[in-house]
């Protein structure tokens, strides 16, 4: 396949992995995708905190920000600092190699992989205008030992991207199997209603992404009373404003969800200047 | 990481995946272990129509059978075929390569690859005497669109496996939400009750092993009537003999759960027999 990207596989430039480490195996393993300004991840304290909280949550030792840090030196490097184009790196760290078997080695190295690939283009449309929702079909299942960790266990949002082809469509929304809505393929979403933010209750499925966790202590910069709660999708179909937020985008009003319309409003250019996306 | 295997990928003698391939970034693919005797999988019809189902079932194009043999023909040649020795083969069919997000590419060509690596001995003990199960924590998720099905989204099973380090435990019990059996972390169970055997349901979660398809045709050789049901956990603990199953080892009785307890009987070593286990 060609495409632009270049990776490092344990801080050596390589673009393949072992048949037996375990993120192939299992989905063994955790990841985050950033965007790159400066040759350094955009909100990185959050995301090097969440690394380390989603390799616990699995029983995963997270390689060190140092580490880390290093190999960003290697393929952002200092000659690009003042290259003001944007990057992406994704990193992902497994629980290493093993034998065949569920049970992990008594001693394990984890696999750390960074790809650096470049920034999407998005629309200007999307800023200004904002952005379309498919209801998917396919519904998250409830796992709260895995709620909120970004694993490699993602079968579910590939079958639920796999709904549409229509280019019109940003993203898809996902409910669990009692119909309250959780999250997007691929971010997080806010309701407004009044004066009062909310984002969907992860405690049993769906990712916490940083730029959710960041614009939950947002309240009093926005004046809103922001929180965490159950949503419905028929409460949020009348909800005064939906947002949605990943770490490459910042955040997106949503001004359509199947046949329910909004008109374009201000709140989510608001938050992209507090949360350093503009 | 030392150990013995061999494998392929693609049909060529490799040990490495790109990073990109889409079965490491989303464990967007399935796999099926297999024993091989003289060169062949044993019950191999029952092994490729289940690697076409699931395949099917999350949209990808499964490699054809005369690949595949082609594959084992190379992994396992035929100055072996005399060779009494057992080897385990294992297929892993992803999606293929793919850019960053979920939206599989408008072409995509799946990744096959098969590790070959030595059949792991089971102790005598487990044929004569049985095995023990340990009860698990960690609970399956409820998700119909992808229950049954052997994909490489395997995390419950990790977790459930990390439970215990005890090694006269052989394998964990796993529930659904509710307390209703549904499987072992690496295999089937069956539950027998005066003349009535009966499986787990695995129409919401849990892992349809061909071994399992195997026996639920067996009724009439073994004068049982065997089907498909709902067993919680209390009831599983009155069944007159509990059994699991994989293809690896066939059948082993289970002599005890938790705390409870059963003599040796004679059923795992006749369905032995039935399946070309013995």
């Amino acid at each position: 396949m060609v495409q632009k990207y270049l990776s490092l596989v344990n801080g050596s430039f390589e673009h393949a992995i072992s048949v037996l480490d375990r993120g192939f195996a299992y989905g063994d393993g955790v990841f985050r995708t950033m965007q790159i300004r400066h040759g350094l991840p955009v909100n990185w304290p959050f995301h090097y905190q969440k690394l380390v909280a989603d390799c616990a949550a699995i029983g995963i030792v997270c390689p060190s920000a140092e580490l880390l840090i290093h190999d960003f030196s290697i393929l952002f490097p200092i000659r690009e600092l003042d290259d003001e184009s944007a990057w992406v790196a994704k990193i992902i760290v497994t629980r290493g190699e093993g034998a065949r078997g569920y049970a992990p080695p008594a001693v394990t190295v984890p696999t750390r992989v960074i790809i650096k690939s470049p920034m999407p283009e998005y629309a200007k449309a999307h800023y200004a205008q904002g952005v379309h929702l498919h209801v998917c079909e396919t519904t998250l299942a409830k796992q709260p030992k895995l709620a909120g960790v970004k694993h490699l266990n993602r079968l579910e949002n590939v079958l639920a991207r796999m709904e549409w082809r229509d280019e019109a469509i940003f993203d898809g929304l996902l409910l669990d199997d009692q119909s309250n809505v959780i999250e997007c393929t691929m971010c997080n979403l806010f309701a407004r209603f009044g004066h009062q933010l909310m984002t969907p209750d992860l405690t049993q499925c769906g990712v916490a992404g940083i730029t959710r966790q960041h614009i939950l202590g947002l309240g009093k910069l926005l004046d809103l009373e922001v929180n965490i709660g159950q949503i419905a999708l028929d409460r949020l179909l009348q909800a005064d404003e939906v947002l949605i937020c990943n770490s490459l985008f910042g955040v997106f009003q949503v001004v359509s969800i199947a046949d329910v319309a909004w008109e374009p409003q201000t709140l989510a250019s608001k938050i992209r200047k507090l949360i350093a996306h503009d």
